[in-house]
């Protein structure tokens, strides 16, 4: 049981009503200001350092059917001050406590005319601004719809910006490198295929949004505690580089429905001279309430393998029978039905995958396709394609719980909706009681495909608000949720600990897909893994896809030491072993480094970071106080140094180092890698040499 | 427990391939021909006894991006016919036995190009014909899209209909009674206001609807067996007189995603040149499938009354307190609520209801606005509405369960569900739970209000599903389910006999709303009722709302006889005493005939008919042998002539007799009666007046 610890609270307060206040970071480097403009619509703008952040943005809403919308002749009623300052421990996390740090602003505005009022309140931390737009209960406000949400974020330059498409469905592309004034160019290029997507506009991007300024400051835009709202997107003015929130539409294109009172999630801009104070911030988390599962007792970080990798590269299948051109629960009959050949998930095939989990000191396995209704079930848009209860004829539900038990292995559930959401919800019950029936306490939920019902989104209101559900439901089961195609996070996993993955971003399947970019795992960090955690699934050692299967060539674009580092510079409760047991016997060696690394931190260290370029972090395991290091790199070969200071002073440790040698090329020869064992204290230095796409990974032991 | 029971089935078959096809009915009156045009395009035409009453019409489905749909090229490659003849128990109805006897013809058509095939299933018997479409299982017709369904009705000439405007969310209309040619003149004049409402052309209209023409043959157009799939309106074009299927469109304006096998639901036309055959059918019925539930002897007809009325006056509210402009169910706390002194369920008024009931022989009492957040229910597509679990302060759900019990009366639950459908979805485990847990064992759900999921509409395939889907999980709850605002009936109560009711058309709630038409239930029996029954909500007293519910001005366009008349003319196995007990007190003689008539009959015999005008009908009790008539009359003074044929030969009965008075008038003088008992036989000839928006109820009683 992890304990709120209450170090510090003070609280000033004060009220006043002129038409502009000003608000500082804790540290004093960050200046928010407020003001109304002659036009009674509330603006604000951002200095770090003196240096423009946010020039004067507007902020407010455009209602449906109503004239004034909250968007002008507003006046200030009032406007309160606060400090607030708090450390709290995370169930899980990269630290074992989180200093929640901040001064606030709290503006009531008022339309005097119609006499409605609604508070925009703006907290400043050390590394940037959250504010939201907060609708106390009144007469005159009860429920309204949104139009859309009208907040600015105008920049002060063109900045390089590391984004994504946006898009209403899918958030799984390449990131871009690009200037500001670049977007539109580069424009629907940059939408990749996938099975679900929805463009809104040629300067349309997502959140979270990473960028750099000339002047060197790194900026990023995101939202924090994204409940019942539909998800924010970002559409550029690229005369002016401005940013104006894009919310996610419903099938009647509109932006949410708000019952009143009601705040809307936070919207975030970090902001830093020095990119690490990005990656370390946990202020998205803090502007989350806390948690509201009050025994956390069976949350608990896991390192898993999976029957999956074979499926995704094509070397097995998911379905169990090719005999059927459709299929239909409950009629379809399996008994009768040929199996393929192929099917992944039988119970000898898991039988072997927990074997080695075992062996191996693995928390759990993963299995996909176990569950008839794969060989039809997706691009139809089909309303009962699971009942996520059914096993196939040749995957043993009773057999498996039993074997996995006897040797300690927990099994993880796989829920593919297909994006069926009503479906699920309709078996959500049951199939988590079946679940727990049968020894499982974590699902992995995926909602690959067009929504349903259809003419929502991945991310409007109506499926935000069903991803909530299903978390909160698996909570009164004690069961973790690890949500794939789901909604990116927003730091809820501070509320609700259970949700201890997403996916929500380009993961390692790509990689069996055509591939990703080298530097992908470089800009993860600094957007996607801001909100809570990737379940990226890393650690592929066979790079050459044709290898095992022969009618896939895709190639994975990461050496092999890059794949190791993965697990500390992708930091999540939930970590896999995506490779299946044959590529790891092959490499004994690099594979004790996955055996070894922890998954949960009391501690964390970000030594170099750039976006698109490298990020080095060190990890102390929680309990257990062992250091480990990853450090991933981008498209060009660089040596990275840092200094090991991080480590206990006047001791001295073995580090054993995984590295990329000289001879290693992502491309040609990603599986070169040395591993070097040396003696280490607080004082060394270390240059390591890092491959493009490559990198390193090390663990110490403390020599005792 | 009733028994299917299998009288006779003679099966021909015989397979031939010609392109045109000629179908009798089994008493030789309706011929149905069809054959396929120089596009290939299936047609079909219909036959009264050598009179045209089908013209030639196309048959067939515009599939989405298909180019060839489901509309031409066809080729026949196999045509079956054959004869069946059997006799089945319905669980309840207006007679205890059904017999189901049509001649078929199957007709496999082939698209030889794209090899695709379909066939079309034609029913015909002595009523009229039922078709479908069916699409077997095959390899290039897994999944389709329908952008609209085309099957054409070209009636003969310009008849007389008894039509409500086509909509995709109501069907709460009074009737218009004009020519086909006068549809589009009155147009949106006949939608009148709903609180959820869209039609979708100025000829658009509904099933069932009823037609009469110039050569005094009555024509009927209706659905049987509505299931996973958008409920069908009919679309005039009245130059050529043919009217068109009009599919209800989904959030993106498709029309139904179907996957193979399916058959669509039965397109069906009753012809007869007496109108006493249509409302005797019980084609609807046989075109559906026998009962899925198993065991039935939970399901049993209810006679019921209700704190409903009170509410639906304005006499007292469903809200419990005027305090909150919203509510947050599980945050708005009403026992910090000021009580508005108007709330109708309150323990002690449900107990009050409860002796009443109990005293004058009813089974069951409806209790609506006993559960929290009436407040707030309305208008804002609110998603969490109500939970369906938690009562009012002021009802002691376990009070009134111990109470009711121990005065053998049932309560029925009230879910009304504001058309928030996933909402519903999220709680119905648990409510039909709490429901069996307190003694509830019938279910009144309503669906007030636009559609959540935006987009969809109360006909739509998506939200079709979900009443279903209650209907189905109700069963396994051993609920029975009487829905308002949902889809029409057709024929499913066979299939699912727990639909024990549906509103589905304009009730008694009307006449507290501003007033039906005088004649509206002279015309229910020959549309809305021919697919399953209504819960109307006859029974009403004191036609002069103002008395007791000062402002409501609306008067009951009926008189007190013509209600008693309802319980005999309305059949349904759910039958309320609507009215307030304080009503029946003041008219205890009237009330005799409440308290005697039955909800469930060995047989029915229509006596007189004419749609818009006259409906007369005899039932036989289940099980007593104890005779009731009813008779109801439209806008015209006039006299019911009938013999008494039903009545056993050689028996002598006392009829007592319950009938308007030449004063009676149902706009000055509704409450004007006269009870009269007289001697009769099965020889007896009576000749009745009745008042305008009159009527008579008899009671039969064997002089033994």
């Amino acid at each position: 049981m992890k304990k709120l610890q209450l170090l510090l609270v003070w609280v000033f307060v004060f009220t006043c009503a002129v038409n502009a206040q000003q608000l500082k970071s804790p540290n004093g480097n960050i200046t928010m200001s407020f003001a109304l403009n002659a036009n009674g619509t509330p603006t604000y703008s951002l200095q770090y350092k003196q240096k423009d952040v946010v020039k004067t943005s507007k902020l407010g809403l455009e209602l449906k059917d109503d004239k004034k919308s909250l968007l002008s002749d507003f006046t200030i009623a009032d406007t309160k001050t606060a400090t607030f300052d708090e450390t709290w421990k995370p169930v899980w996390g990269e630290v074992n406590a989180i200093r929640n740090h901040y001064n606030e602003l709290a503006v009531t505005l008022v339309q005097k005319e119609i006499d409605r009022k609604i508070l925009i309140r703006f907290r400043l931390f050390d590394e940037g601004l959250g504010f939201r737009y907060e609708f106390p209960s009144q007469k005159n406000l009860t429920y309204f719809v949104v139009k859309e949400e009208k907040t600015e974020f105008a920049m002060a330059g063109d900045h390089t910006a590391f984004w994504i498409p946006g898009d209403y469905d899918t958030q799984e592309y390449d990131y871009n490198t690009t200037k500001l004034s670049e977007i539109r160019a580069l424009g629907e290029k940059a939408r990749t295929a996938n099975v679900s997507q929805q463009g809104f506009s040629p300067t349309g991007v997502q959140t979270s949004l990473m960028m750099k300024t000339n002047e060197g400051l790194y900026l990023n835009i995101h939202e924090a505690a994204l409940l019942n709202y539909p998800c924010m997107h970002l559409n550029l003015d690229d005369r002016t580089m401005t940013f104006q929130s894009w919310l996610t539409p419903d099938a009647k294109g509109d932006k949410g429905y708000v019952q009143v009172p009601f705040n809307t999630p936070w919207r975030t801009v970090m902001v830093s001279d020095d990119a690490r104070d990005i990656v370390a911030s946990k202020m998205i988390y803090n502007l989350n309430e806390p948690s509201k599962i009050k025994d956390v007792s069976w949350i608990k970080p896991v390192k898993y393998m999976g029957v999956w990798w074979e499926m995704i590269t094509g070397k097995s299948t998911w379905a169990y029978t090719d005999d059927y051109p459709t299929v239909e629960l409950g009629i379809t009959d399996y008994n009768k039905a040929k199996p393929n050949g192929k099917h992944g998930a039988t119970t000898a095939n898991v039988k072997k995958y927990i074997d080695f989990a075992a062996k191996n000191g693995f928390d759990a396995v993963l299995v996909e396709g176990w569950n008839v209704g794969w060989e039809d079930w997706f691009g139809h848009l089909k309303d009962y394609v699971f009942d996520f209860v059914t096993p196939y004829p040749d995957f043993n539900v009773q057999e498996l719980h039993a074997y996995a038990k006897a040797k300690g292995i927990k099994l993880i559930m796989h829920h593919e909706t297909s994006s069926s959401v009503r479906n699920y919800e309709r078996h959500i019950d049951t199939a988590y009681k079946f679940m727990k029936a049968n020894g499982y306490d974590a699902v992995k939920s995926g909602y690959v495909g067009n929504i349903l019902p259809v003419g929502e989104n991945h991310y409007s209101q109506w499926i935000i608000n069903h991803y909530q559900y299903a978390i909160e439901k698996a909570a009164d089961y004690h069961i973790m949720v690890n949500a794939h195609e789901a909604v990116r996070p927003t730091g809820i996993a501070r509320t609700y600990p259970n949700l201890i993955g997403n996916e929500s971003a380009r993961g390692t399947e790509y990689q069996a897909f055509g591939g990703s970019k080298p530097n992908h795992v470089t800009i993860l960090p600094f957007t996607r893994l801001l909100g809570g955690p990737m379940d990226y699934t890393p650690g592929i050692f066979e790079m050459d896809i044709s290898k095992f299967s022969p009618n896939n060539n895709s190639h994975v674009n990461s050496t092999l030491a890059n794949q190791l580092a993965l697990y500390l510079t992708l930091y999540s409760p939930l970590q896999m072993a995506a490779d299946m047991p044959e590529h790891y016997e092959r490499f004994p060696d690099a594979f004790q480094f996955i055996k070894d690394v922890a998954v949960d931190w009391d501690d964390s260290k970000y030594l170099e970071a750039e976006p698109g370029q490298y990020l080095t972090v060190a990890r102390k395991a929680k309990g257990t106080g062992k250091w480990f290091l990853g450090s991933v790199n981008g498209d060009n070969v660089r040596t990275s140094n840092i200094t090991l200071d991080f480590l206990e002073k006047g001791k001295k440790y073995v580090a054993t180092i995984y590295a990329d040698t000289k001879e290693t090329n992502y491309k040609t020869n990603p599986q070169a890698y040395n591993i070097r064992k040396i003696t280490v204290t607080s004082k060394s230095k270390l240059a390591q040499f890092c491959a493009a796409a490559g990198g390193y990974a090390i663990s110490f032991e403390e020599i005792k």
